[in-house]
């Protein structure tokens, strides 16, 4: 099952399920309620399937990155905290500040919470998670090293839009037989299989939940493997996960305010 | 004027202005519409006076810290992002995960967002500044520094009650004239003058609103000086800025989860 948010020409935001080019609308995200008579897709803009009360992202979960830059492999979460004005949806287009200096893409697995849950075992983990989406965790490099005694994670990863997830929540899909690529300007530059994952969703979800309660909603991005690349103003970045759909954004440059 | 968050005795949440021992709600923080009568304040538990949509915390923006640590004056805010759930209240009793290891109190001035703001200049960010408040930034020493590959600055900082606010939100207060004395079991701790911040309120949301959009009810911990400390279950410990009020926390042992 599919699960998106969006809004119609109307301007009134809706959330549901999609379903043969239809969007029924739902009385929230999970619910089974309905809230109003379906609509053709074509009538409904997407936005970010999920507006997370945490935006959870993880660094160093694949076997290869961690590899190839010589990392230990972690056995809890190494995260960070998107905030939440980074968030943008499919076919956003996104500022790169000049402040923000050379950009990456990081075409990512998210996983979407479905269920409050605290201090959790593993094997109980399935059923706090909604579904999968897509993520693209843009990153400014130079911001994230600006100032030796600080790493920035938060500052470099939580400009306006530079969260961008969707196009749909896929809730019936085996987290390990995906694989994410990213394409710029229609050209792959990332292409790799989730089941290279260090941690697992239902480790990531459990460990995590171990540190605080998370909530209907919450969205943790899996992190990135190989592949992440440069982006500039002007191209477009397309995050592909077959049986979850394309999430594209267009970078493009500062309005002049930064 | 002294903005609370609370909830009577039927369970309802309610938000406004206190005032000579009356609690007047309002139609929301910083609302001059008025949502019911007047209460006694003894009739209203106050919870943190702002659920923020970002939960901002910034590292060495004291001179004296950071003269004692060795670091470089920072030019624009060093921050990182503590979970939603993080989020306590005035008397909260905060548990301290066995997995926290040594934590710490932080006794520090958070600024409160009053209006949506974008890459302002510093001498407009005191009309996009509501009011002030006080923070306890809790803080996990043994998981902030668990792996030398990735500060974990997030983690830290978000266990469940580790960010607590209030009691109140001070409109009309001189943040430059203010010390933050936190007390452990009423014995006084830390003791330090605002007035010796590195980077000023306008200047901190000025230059974070170049970062990211700021919208009502964000909020900013502005860092913490000398004599942070360490606290164990039992203890309980209060941040106390003349003119805002106390805030007081207890922290317990876990539940048995973690």
């Amino acid at each position: 099952m599919k699960w998106g948010r969006g809004f119609t020409s109307d301007g009134s935001q809706i959330t549901g399920v999609i379903a043969e080019d239809r969007f029924h609308p739902r009385a929230g995200l999970g619910s089974e309620t309905s809230a109003g008579a379906p609509l053709s897709l074509s009538e409904v803009t997407l936005l970010a399937p999920v507006r997370p009360g945490k935006f959870i992202g993880l660094w160093n979960n694949y076997k290869a990155a961690a590899e190839k830059g010589g990392f230990d492999l972690p056995t809890h979460p190494l995260y960070f905290l998107k905030a939440d004005t980074s968030l943008s949806g499919p076919g956003a287009e996104v500022a790169i500040p000049q402040s923000a200096g050379r950009v990456v893409f990081e075409g990512e697995l998210g996983i979407v919470i479905g269920k409050t849950c605290k201090a959790i075992a593993p094997e109980d983990a399935g059923e706090a998670i909604l579904g999968y989406t897509c993520v693209n965790d843009i990153t400014s490099l130079d911001v994230l090293k600006a100032d030796a005694s600080f790493p920035q994670w938060t500052r470099a990863k939580s400009f306006d839009g530079f969260g961008t997830v969707g196009p749909v929540i896929e809730t019936d899909i085996d987290w390990q037989a995906l694989t994410v690529r990213t394409l710029v300007n229609g050209r792959e530059r990332q292409s790799y299989p989730t089941s290279d994952m260090i941690l697992t969703p239902a480790e990531i979800v459990s460990l995590l939940s171990r540190d605080m309660t998370l909530n209907p909603g919450d969205l943790i991005a899996c992190g990135t493997s190989l592949g992440a690349g440069p982006i500039k103003p002007g191209m477009n970045v397309e995050v592909v996960i077959e049986g979850i759909g394309a999430l594209s954004v267009t970078m493009t440059a500062p309005a002049g305010q930064d």
